[in-house]
């Protein structure tokens, strides 16, 4: 298997790419990997094992700047453009990026294509529960005026990865709502709580924003905008009380001397929200598995990517969203 | 000025209800209260000081399972529905309950009746800020399907609140959105951004749901089915954090002897992020004030949803809206 990499995004780009890269290649043993980039930059980093690595050298790159479609378009050379375009022509079994997270998906959605039938593909990260088994929520960002066949469609890709890559089985499918009763919410999830209904997937119904961090189910599906806004009031909450938590714990001598003691424990409380250990987001519903790794991604995290970009290629995931498609379109007629 | 106040709702109710009226007329020597509700279970909790409290008996209450517009429109003696209409019979000035939310919307509607020129009200909570100011979101939830014009109205009478209650010169409105940059957004969001511009009000543009805690505006403004999203996340994350933490700290003696210490700096962070400190959720676009005070809410909740609705007399918000309204739609002619 070969895994293309955009060495040249994310904030410790190309450190804690190519330190992602080695962990990887460390743990498996089948893998190979074409890192895209600035070669002045990679080689230094490489270590000797480097008979399982290919540097594809470019030196243009698209920043957080850049405006996402028009980059994706017009900088042919670019790390992300030409690592998703490894995929594109059959030479990787798919793609991680940390760089510019729309780029990412107008270059997956212009180069690599859609699967036959999905109207549009949903980003899905992973994020954690307070039992740490984690949930799929998507779409959060790609589509922001979705329509209820949308959701639907998340909901089969969702539950298609949740047991192919997770290993769930029948996973448990929610719908991202402002109450649990039936009726609730807006005309968009009146409508996909049919659609879910009849779906034949193990549909457990409405699930509210404040239960999805404690197992509520295995895949929430939302539209974009609604799954945006949860995943950065989650990241903007977690952080407002790191913040707050550590001026209260060293307000006095005492407390500073407790916190001392304390500090591994909240060291793993912190590990537990951590996204590093639940992989990249991925660009569901394309022709090939594209992953986003989190922009701020550490060695740990980008490794986390290509575990998950791996079990979706061995899990053929993407195949197995085609059947489960094909079956509902069927199921149809 | 006289409140009229639903003495049977809430997960603490009667008590509670009791215990904030108590510390108002305490507080507030201008104050008079209409208590509703089962006058077997209010009278023996009233103190000596009942000069100002009139009891309004009934038997009927709305409860947290009753369908919420056929119980404001059928349970015409419930103690929320007296409540009500104490403000439509001019008998009080503002009315608060802690009960069912949608109820008290519906009945709002149905007895107090909106502002003219308002479309739909808004259902408008303070929440906590890292500084402490704290910020106005509206719409969490009386209105699922909002439109750009609804939005606009959202910030014009969450300016004048900001204003008149919180004390704020010149409020910045900010339009809850999954970006900072003009563009982002759904239609919804592209559309409300452009009204905003042209409002003659503080409009500070876009923010993310991440940095709303950290005090990106005064007043954040969207659509009911987002807003409750929002709300109900934060509430979440806050609820999962405090439950890990717990268990972090307890899972060894040391750190247990530790977290002894640390406790009442844990509970410094509890109450920074605590609801009760910043007042019920007001019912904007009536024609008097209607605060839904939190379920959950204890004496001193109680208490501050009191000193809201009372701020929101004095400072004639509902006059101030009115005035507000005229000026845009005279600027709009």
């Amino acid at each position: 298997m070969r895994l293309a990499i955009d060495a040249m995004g994310g904030d410790n780009a190309p450190q804690a790419i190519i330190d992602g890269v080695h962990e990887a290649l460390e743990a498996y043993k089948d893998l190979s990997v074409t890192i895209v980039g600035d070669e002045n930059q990679i080689n230094p980093l490489l270590t000797d094992s480097k008979e399982r690595i290919t540097v594809l050298h470019t030196d243009e790159y698209i920043t957080s700047e850049d405006q996402p479609v028009r980059a994706a378009r017009r900088k042919k050379k670019a790390s992300m453009v030409l690592a998703v375009n490894e995929v594109k022509e059959g030479r990787a079994d798919a793609c991680i990026s940390a760089g510019n997270t729309g780029a990412l998906m107008a270059a997956g959605l212009l180069y690599v294509g859609r699967i036959e039938g999905i109207e549009r593909p949903g980003l899905a990260p992973t994020l954690p529960t307070i039992d740490e088994k984690g949930f799929l929520l998507l779409d959060v960002g790609a589509n922001m005026d979705s329509k209820p066949e949308h959701l639907l469609q998340y909901a089969h890709m969702g539950s298609v990865y949740a047991e192919k890559v997770r290993g769930i089985e029948s996973p448990r499918i929610g719908l991202l709502n402002i109450g649990t009763e039936e009726g609730k919410g807006n005309e968009l999830s009146k409508q996909a709580f049919t659609l879910l209904q009849e779906s034949g997937l193990n549909f457990v119904g409405n699930v509210e924003s404040r239960d999805i961090l404690s197992n509520a189910a295995d895949v929430v599906v939302c539209d974009g905008f609604s799954g945006n806004l949860v995943l950065k009031t989650i990241e903007g909450t977690a952080l407002t009380m790191f913040t707050m938590l550590k001026e209260e714990l060293t307000s006095s001598f005492t407390s500073k001397m407790a916190a001392g003691v304390l500090k591994p424990k909240l060291k793993n409380l912190k590990n537990k929200l951590d996204y590093s250990e639940y992989g990249g987001a991925g660009l569901f519903g394309l022709r090939a598995p594209v992953i986003k790794a989190h922009g701020s991604s550490n060695g740990r995290a980008v490794f986390s990517a290509i575990k998950q970009a791996r079990m979706m290629v061995t899990g053929n995931v993407v195949t197995e969203i085609k059947s489960s498609l094909e079956e509902k379109q069927e199921g149809d007629q």
